[in-house]
């Protein structure tokens, strides 16, 4: 694969997807073929499983809504990052495999090892060359939470952020080659 | 767990859904407390995902689709099965572990270790005491399928209703403890 491949990761309201898309502007003025995009809902298969998870009403066990992302990113991967990147394209993803370690592993407590498993199977081995962690305190994070409609996810998630938080960390310390981590309470420029 | 699991196993129209039915009338009549459940679809989740795949105008990719019955699965168990055998009930699945073996497996070609570690996770290990093998040769099943409207699962599975047929007599043979197999080219009462 001629393409590269970088990811952002932060908790909900971190300033990632700005970062993201900043970087991807960035890219395209510079005349680099870019792909943004993003998880969940990033094909069009992820954005029904997305409106599924987001709008539901039923008690969607978490083994179940861990599987719906992996399936959402198994058709991410397949049909559209795998292809971007064969075509020498720079991939840009707003979460992607470290999301699920931090989110279901570290936060809700599934199996650290079952989930890489299922991660490594959906993605066939796909890691990013470069993952960029935005990491706020969690006091910033929940203040600019507020403004927001919550949905579902953000609601549950509230009381999460400091696990999730400890998990990228964790994540970050385990592969430090992989990975940068850039101070989110920064002015967005200076991010 | 005080109850029993029993499932129904079989290629499209091989009459699996009639014999459960019969099963749990059975059962019911003579006094059992009997939950007859289906995949895709056992629960709310599982009707979304079943109407996801089903309608779905998508180009849904074979590993994307293996975790999407995943999610579906391990929604039915955690939410349905678990705790009806738990109550002690007898539950009668029709499709359960072995129809993504079978299907997927055997009749996409996905990686059976992948698939049954997959399984294992999203069930947590839970597998019928017995499973029922409603057989009948392909021809018999094209037959009958000809004469419904076919969506698209059953349009693709055509092509494939030799290998799952093959794969099923393979799953049969590994575990033959747990497996009953039935001619299902006999008439629905001696069946």
């Amino acid at each position: 694969m001629a393409g590269f491949f970088v990811s952002f990761e932060g908790i909900d309201k971190s300033g990632k997807s700005t970062q993201a898309r900043m970087l991807a502007d960035y890219l395209s003025r510079v005349g680099c073929d870019v792909v943004l995009t993003r998880e969940p809902g990033g094909t069009d298969l992820g954005r029904e499983i997305r409106h599924v998870l987001l709008t539901s009403q039923f008690d969607v066990r978490p083994k179940a809504e861990m599987l719906l992302f992996a399936a959402d990113r198994a058709q991410h991967v397949a049909h559209l990052i795998r292809p971007a990147l064969a075509a020498g394209k720079i991939v840009i993803a707003e979460r992607y495999v470290d999301s699920t370690l931090a989110y279901q592993g570290y936060g809700r407590g599934l199996d650290l090892d079952e989930l890489k498993a299922i991660q490594n199977i959906a993605t066939g081995g796909l890691m990013p060359q470069v993952t960029v962690w935005v990491d706020v305190p969690v006091t910033i994070a929940r203040a600019r939470l507020d403004a927001v409609v919550r949905d579902r996810m953000e609601v549950e998630f509230d009381a999460r952020f400091e696990r999730v938080r400890k998990g990228y960390a964790a994540l970050c310390a385990e592969e430090p080659a992989r990975w940068v981590r850039v101070d989110g309470e920064k002015s967005v420029d200076e991010v």
